[in-house]
């Protein structure tokens, strides 16, 4: 019986499967079919269009924005659940330059997820006005802000090897230096205490098929300082975000606080995917997850460094200076961790050498550990990887 | 039995209602709670990460761009499906004006649904590059389109209305006076025969949860003209729009043709139901929908118009110049159509004064069309719209 034991009852794992990849996509909440199913057949399939009222569909991005809230340290009512993280992202951006007029850089790190780099230099490229996306070392970023830097955008997690920023002394540099901040939660949010609040962040997004077991393609988040919301012009004003949607004026005028980052009809079904998995959340403690997590990813780094002397581990040795997953660097870790996805012991790949493995105490126990890291070095010790089927790259890795 | 009665089998009517909302939002498709069970259970359940392969929901947005491609011409590959009609309108307007240089003219009618103004007009703010959103009447459109303009954008069918923009004949004149040429197809798409390749036009939008029973906020989907499409910079450069997302390059590549306007990960339980939604596409003509579809609202319109005087036809008398829907004008059509909801026949509200109803032949029949014309009549003429609890407005209308 672990600490988590009536979690890990609330999701469905596939017998025979040991699941590392939760930082990729989190498994299905046994209740998550259900939702679904009352959501199509009860309100759908019997309300019809009334369903926006009855059911209240239309406050789901703010209920659930709440919901996730709490997890990352957002008071009530300055998160909006909506669209995908890209999105979410542009609009982060686009936003936060129009609070810094005059300053040209947009300022990252190469440990971002290339998404975030791409949505915000799509966007420097649209505007044409002298901007630049700076990139730099996630270890040279803190030097790097300077008077010239508009916003500070990090992913709090770096995605292949784990490796922690910390939010709070980068937020309060950014502000020093006159810039706004704005963090990438997608491996962070139900995977650590996050204080939005208290490191007085000014705009956090992330993902929710993560940590948050939303399912594939869930929604995305976007969290605004309540004191910076109303000031904030949205760049993809869409009826959603407007002060009034149903009155159907020509003109655009913001909604209240966060609610101006909405911009389309939100899709319900996802939506309520999403709600029957943070049921899993419901009464628990970060920090009680961070805890457990950390556990479980210093046993995998024990058992495998004392199993395998071929590996190099990735991640960062200090367990406070990372993420919910360890990496292990191998030459042939593509052909690896095939061969551990045919046992059954499910992690995954990022180019050239990275083997990720991600740990979620909700479902995540110590004998999953151990027979993940058992594997991996057997797999190593018998070159069991080095066979034809394992080498051959797929679409999605 | 009427002409589509296997069609009309294949959704959830609920009992004792009469649907004429299916141009808000379709009903639900008998299979399609089936179909979220299964992408859920067996695909997201038993695969997790893996599904991304092995379900192939990562070529969801192409598989699906196509089957809807085949009910608005557009030929295999050139949409694809993802993220809300907001956004879809976003990535259209963007890329077109960078086609445009020197131009500084967005031109759309008052007709146009309120959130592809605001879209336009918050990427325009964005730009602050002297670029201007024209809106004119709908009848002046053609008379507006000069050489300062850089991109006509419009919805075919008036939300309110239902009034039909000529296709062909203004993306000629806009063509002839070099401009490019954006259709919305919201309630278009499913509705009736739309020649996308035949007229030339080179972007068009619409969204799947309204003739094309996708489900409450079922994703939009976009179309760009193929010999056009590699010359496209999407503005919101998101990762799965990139040439190899998998390879995670800090440099955006876009991919190839239209697959470049996809943006996030997709939300694939939102999209296999939209899959399912779909079957009742198959095999069926547009045109035979649309003569269906005429029939319907010539009958609603003779019904109406012979049992009640009271209201003013708000639509197009020659069904040739409307989409697939009618509308009527009551100063009380708030109340009148609260009072129609009360009797279980559902048509929607526009303000100031407009009750629209519409047709969608795959389920509705000459039936529904006499009642719902009969209720209407008896409401006005008894008066029956006067009490106090068809007066007070709901959130959403």
């Amino acid at each position: 019986m672990t600490q988590f034991q009536s979690r890990r009852d609330m999701f469905h794992l596939p017998s025979g499967i040991t699941y590392l990849d939760g930082n990729s996509l989190g498994p299905m909440p046994k209740d998550a079919v259900d939702q679904a199913r009352q959501t199509m057949a009860d309100e759908w399939g019997e309300m019809l269009i009334m369903g926006w009222n009855k059911a209240d569909w239309m406050n789901l991005p703010g209920r659930l924005g709440d919901r996730i809230g709490r997890l990352i340290g957002a008071p009530s009512g300055s998160t909006v659940v909506g669209d995908t993280l890209s999105i979410k992202v542009y609009q982060a951006v686009a936003s936060a330059l129009e609070l810094r007029p005059g300053r040209k850089v947009v300022l990252s790190d190469n440990g971002n997820f290339p998404t975030d780099l791409y949505m915000a230099k799509g966007l420097l490229d649209s505007l044409d006005q002298g901007y630049e996306l700076k990139v730099v070392d996630p270890e040279a970023v803190s030097d790097a802000i300077d008077a010239s830097v508009a916003v500070v955008m990090l992913t709090q997690v770096d995605y292949r090897t784990g490796r922690l920023h910390d939010m709070q002394a980068i937020t309060r540099k950014a502000h020093d230096a006159g810039a706004l901040m704005i963090w990438d939660l997608a491996h962070s949010a139900g995977a650590l205490p996050v204080d939005l609040e208290g490191c007085e962040a000014d705009f956090a997004v992330g993902c929710t098929y993560k940590y948050l077991n939303g399912g594939p393609g869930a929604p995305a988040f976007i969290y605004v300082r309540p004191d910076l919301a109303d000031q904030v012009r949205p760049a993809l004003s869409g009826w959603l975000g407007h002060e009034a949607p149903f009155a159907f004026d020509l003109d655009y005028r913001p909604g209240e606080g966060v609610s101006r980052m909405r911009v389309g009809t939100p899709p319900v079904i996802q939506m309520a995917v999403l709600d029957a998995a943070l049921d899993a959340f419901d009464g628990v403690d970060m920090s009680d997850i961070r805890a457990a997590s950390i556990a479980l990813s210093e046993q995998f780094i024990r058992e495998v460094e004392a199993g395998c002397s071929d590996v190099e581990l990735a991640s960062p040795r200090d367990p406070e200076a990372r993420g919910s997953q360890v990496s292990f660097r191998f030459g042939e870790g593509y052909a690896a961790m095939q061969a551990l996805i045919a046992r059954g012991v499910i992690g995954d790949f990022r180019a050239p050498d990275i083997m990720r493995f991600g740990f979620c105490p909700l479902y995540n126990t110590a004998d999953d550990v151990s027979q993940a890291a058992a594997a991996l070095c057997e797999i190593i010790a018998t070159g069991e990887w080095d066979q034809p089927q394992f080498k051959t790259r797929k679409a999605v890795t």
